[in-house]
């Protein structure tokens, strides 16, 4: 990594033909020791031979056009699901399907039998209507319901042909592309999916140059559905409406022994979207889904190993089914992941993977005219380094608990190089990065003596997964960079396993009914007695939101007991709130606050529901923020979380607080909530941050428990051997 | 009711021994005609004899002390529920069942059998315990579960004694009494039951110079729970608590043919309070205490009518089972109704009150050193003037809808004489309210083509008894005082006999899963058929705060397609919600509106479903007040609804807009929102109102819709002959 003294390299710079001057001249500035190409690019010859480790950029699925015009019938599929539309008169019924839904991005399936694979259901009872009863016309599309219930609702799941693959179109939109719209095809199809490994063995001996193969990503992208404006009807990062097709539903019933409706993919409209209570049916198709994809991808990047080169998943985009969380990822065989990250989250996405191989991010922004947000960016007025700034500070919270081993960039130099102050702060940036590698040698920092455990139905599959409040970040966020571990743990998990004697506390955020909460689970009382007796004996539990809610024998968070409050959604209103103490303003958790708490929401309409509960903020009728203990353990209810420094703090007490180790607080701790650090015992090397754009004092305390004072200038990091800082600290 | 010119009577004034004076010199100054006692005065032979009609007060249930002393195993008993507690141990567990509950209240029944009236039920299973795993031991009063589940919570329902009664507490309470508790006996009890009617024969022989005997109330009180600490545990003035005892439970099993559970009752603890969406076993349990209430009911009246006596109903306090609006009331034979009164609300729930019977309304201020809410009144700074002119604006506007016959006051004369400004006003607001008596005759006012129906899961039962907004009062409030006429419908009436030709508009107001937005009857395809195509054939539906919801199918509003609105609860979170028109500014529903649209709530998660809908208030994605058509047809979704002139005028409006009627509007009405008019056709009166404490300047347009303007002084009526307004309208 050193080269005469200077950090350099785990670098990849995305590479723009065209435009080999300044390719080198960035490789350079940045100290990049391999070059990619983009969607929409090919490098020259002579990009080829500069000596760099040559990434190319591999989407199986869009990469033969040809094939897919050849091959409609083989592109992608998926379920959609029409407008409710009312029954307004006595006769027929017509529903014109894909109102609603682009024309450019799907065509109705014509070629599989329509009462074979849809459903037209009756949304007023929940019955699907006999096949009898219906047809496809299919010169109108539209569905005829021939002899409808006046003023039932219904709505059609149908088959389509995805005719514009994702990405693609993403990229096109976006950039203003013109020409052709990109298909793609499914490996599923036997045909298709012989096709594409010839075509990948063709491929690899075409790119004598390439050292890494960088698939981007496998086959199934998440939906990002849009309508007739080209604006998004639907869109899930974790979605798995695109693995679908005839042929899906036909094995899946082979697999497992029974038949999928198309309403189990459906979900009443809902789509299964991730922050739904999964159903078994669903998860029977993400594991079907799942088994598909790992087996077509380990023989993709079996064929890369055999040509010498090197296997990347690029993890988005066509991820589906690839998860690294679920058992057994290490098996593909892929000598390297990576992400997009523009936050803690999803560095800790990449950097947690289990397995022996490397991690690389791409950072924000990504060199095109406009943000995600579509702000603009690379154009007029856009400030790129204030943009990359924004991100960075998150992300390197993160780092500094698991690191990752490549950094990069994404998009078109051209626009890049408008920026000149960009890319001096790049360069910063990059040297950054390489010394947090070079003084931790991926080491783990310290961490306190206990796990902070997320709870959800979802658990590990769903590792740093949670995008709901993207990119805001929310309770994740806060944990990517806090110095404790996190586990993802799911109700499964504790039915299967119980609750880990080092887990110190179990956090459940969330809505009502939501997989984040939990929903349903919290009636199984497997669950229930299990957190109880944990909790009990010692663990803490914190509740954000909507913690074990589930209305169900007269009580709404069911562990009200645990937590010392209640919340009141109309059914307790005739009884009196009669417990009122005033605000504790003396607590562990609120100590390093400097002014009000604002943890988002203003109303929770949470009441206490025992004398012991200590309330922090808010009213005892609308309880913001309280304590309570249960036998030796401790719970904390939160009406919301709110992510910035001072509250990263507050959740890092209220956690020392819930496990009962506040005593661990002030051990390689800065006071100053703007600022952080982290201890590397197997390296003896310690390290202060600076979250801000501007200076920050803070106190530092050492292992032991002693302190010094450092005043950091904006921005910067400060690394010190174990045997300075002891020294320092007094 | 004139004397010399000066109107005069109607009027009834509380006594107070002692006071003879005093009384003399108000009824003078009010005007009465009669005097009545409160709880704990008797009248002198002296005021007996003055010559005013006499009304005296019997509550049966305390009437006889002895009696209850000599028998208390038939006083009055009730369900209470424990307090959860958690199983924290193996072997057994306790439970301390009257923890939170009063002892001066309340004395656990140990006379009838636990084990066939209690219940001791799991709340994590919501199965009960078998009766042979717990017992109950009476000398430390808990409950011993013997093999308790861990970390289970546990719950008793258990039978109690009512040993201080409930209107005799709260007096005490309120006026800081010493001496002995009253209690309340049982009519039920046939040794009781008996007893009392002898008691009845020998009062009435006793009171030879009563006119009226004004029963306060009947036999049972709505429960008004307290604790320890004698603060409210639970109050619900329609709850049906209070008819319990175990031969109730018994004579329940003998008349409707199956035994109730304690668990019909308590209802998880939430005890079917009136917002709860009622069950079948608990509208049995009504009918059942209706029946017995009515059937003894009569017995005592028609002993007061042999009397040659007139017997009244005070329609509070011990009113359960008397509902005036339930079919039959007249049956009764009461020769008057009274009710306390400090709302339009409360001033319609006794006048719209059906025969051919005298209403009379006691107003407020109570003459009690405090309020309801504990503010002080006649004490020290306390404005009786002040709190006197609060309510009674709000009784006006329904008065000149559906007038009283007769107005009084309760409580202490020491009290109120101390406050001379009072004692004018009073005389001054009495010669208003027979002043409209003497110009109406209590003949009907105009009102506009068709009814308003508010739409809840009680209907007609509970007219004009929503209690949940007490006393700030909501929709109910605002169409108490509107010139359309209301009507109370349920989703039984619509099963049973559909919508009402006469009927305009539907208003379905109340939180998701309250008995007032209707719950899982949104999800009777019956209700949804009916609604839907009464709605598109004209109709109009008001659809306010959670209307038409139930999470089924993938919809939360099941009326969306009428409303063109749908709430985010969590589950559509992916959806583009691209529907984002901007604010429809100019509206038939705005046109009066001086300032902003406030109408209580500033966040719903409402969003628009349909292209069609118009957004007058909040944004797309939180929606405050939106319009929509179906069919000819039309509905307005508004978040809440707070009570003030503006929004009074802006619901007005709604309903005129949403029936098609908003040419109606400029007919006998006034533009200025702070004031009212009512046009008496059978009588050729017409009145405008000044409604607030400022002079008002409005237009007022008659019949034929031509306009004169009208300056009113303060709190002020102008009283016009139809010949006299229709000159000055031009």
């Amino acid at each position: 990594m050193k080269e005469s003294g200077k950090l350099t390299g785990h670098f990849t710079l995305p590479a723009q033909k065209g435009m080999d001057n300044v390719v080198k001249m960035l490789c350079e500035k940045w100290g990049a020791d391999a070059i990619r190409d983009s969607d929409g690019t090919v490098l020259s010859e002579e990009l080829l031979n500069l000596g760099y480790d040559v990434y190319s950029t591999i989407c199986l699925i869009r990469a033969d056009q040809e094939w897919a015009k050849a091959h409609p019938e083989q592109c992608q599929q998926k379920y959609l699901i029409s407008h409710p539309v009312t029954c307004a008169s006595n006769g027929e019924l017509r529903i014109k399907i894909q109102n609603g839904y682009s024309h450019e991005q799907y065509k109705i399936d014509t070629e599989h039998d329509p009462k074979k694979y849809w459903e037209v259901i009756d949304r007023t009872t929940g019955k699907a209507v006999s096949t009898k009863n219906w047809q496809y016309l299919e010169h109108v599309q539209e569905i005829l319901i021939e002899s409808p219930r006046k003023w039932h609702i219904y709505t059609v799941n149908f088959l389509v042909y995805q005719i514009w693959e994702t990405t693609s179109m993403y990229n096109y939109i976006t950039n203003n592309w013109t020409g052709e719209h990109q298909m793609g095809v499914d490996p599923r199809q036997p045909e298709t999916g012989r096709h594409l490994l010839k075509y990948l063995d063709h491929w690899i001996e075409t790119h004598p140059n390439t050292d890494v193969v960088r698939f981007t990503s496998m086959f199934y992208q998440f939906p990002l559905i849009q309508n007739e404006k080209r604006q998004n009807a639907y869109l899930d990062w974790s979605g798995y409406l695109d693995p679908m097709s005839a042929l899906a539903m036909d094995e899946f019933e082979k697999e497992k022994g029974y038949r999928l409706r198309s309403e189990d993919i459906v979900d009443e409209g809902y789509f299964n979207a991730s922050y739904r209570v999964p159903k078994k049916e669903f998860l029977d198709w993400m594991d079907f889904t799942q088994k598909f994809v790992r087996s077509y991808t380990k023989k993709c990047v079996d064929r890369v190993h055999k040509a010498g080169k090197k296997a990347v998943l690029f993890f988005c985009d066509h991820w589906i089914g690839t998860e690294p969380y679920i058992a057994g990822f290490e098996k593909l065989g892929f000598d390297g992941i990576a992400g997009p990250c523009l936050s803690g989250v999803e560095l800790r996405r990449i950097s947690d993977v289990p397995g022996n191989l490397f991690k690389e991010v791409r950072l924000y922004p990504y060199f095109f005219a406009v943000n995600l947000q579509n702000e603009p960016v690379f154009t007029g007025n856009g400030d790129p380094v204030k943009e990359c700034k924004r991100w960075w500070k998150g992300i390197r919270r993160a780092l500094l608990r698991r690191c990752v081993d490549r950094i990069g960039f994404g998009g078109y130099l051209d626009l890049a190089v408008e920026y000149p102050a960009f890319l001096d702060y790049v360069a910063e940036l990059a040297n950054e990065f390489r010394t947090v590698l070079d003084k931790t040698k991926k080491t783990l920092p310290y961490s306190v003596g206990k796990k902070v455990a997320l709870l959800d139905a979802w658990g590990k599959m769903r590792s740093w997964m949670h995008n709901d409040n993207w990119p805001q970040g929310h309770i994740p966020e806060c944990l990517s960079g806090l110095q404790a571990d996190t586990e993802f743990i799911s109700f499964d998990d504790i039915r299967k396993k119980g609750i880990s004697d080092n887990i110190g506390v179990i956090i459940n955020w969330g809505t009502a009914n939501s997989a984040w909460s939990g929903g349903k689970n919290w009636i199984d009382t497997e669950i229930l007695v299990k957190i109880r007796e944990w909790v009990y004996g010692g663990g803490g539990f914190i509740g954000v939101t909507e913690p074990s809610a589930y209305e169900y024998q007269g009580r709404f968070f069911q562990l009200a007991d645990v937590l010392g409050v209640q919340k009141e959604v109309g059914n307790t209103l005739s009884w009196g709130k009669n417990i009122q103490p005033g605000l504790t303003s003396e607590h562990f958790i609120l100590d390093d606050l400097t002014g009000d708490i604002d943890l988002g929401a203003t109303n929770s309409s949470v009441y206490l529901s025992s004398e012991e509960t200590r309330l922090l903020a808010g009213t005892p009728n609308n309880v913001l923020l309280s304590t309570n203990t249960f036998g030796k353990g401790r719970a904390v209810y939160m009406a919301d979380y709110k992510h910035n420094a001072e509250n990263i703090r507050l959740l890092y007490r209220t956690i020392l607080w819930a496990a009962n180790m506040e005593n661990e607080l002030k051990k390689w701790f800065c006071s100053n909530p703007n600022t952080d650090c982290a201890y590397y015992p197997e390296v003896k090397k310690f390290v202060i941050m600076n979250n801000t754009e501007e200076n920050q004092d803070t106190a530092v305390y050492n292992g032991a428990g002693k302190m010094a004072r450092f005043s950091l200038a904006p921005m910067k990091m400060k690394w010190f051997e174990l045997e300075e800082i002891n020294r320092l600290c007094i």
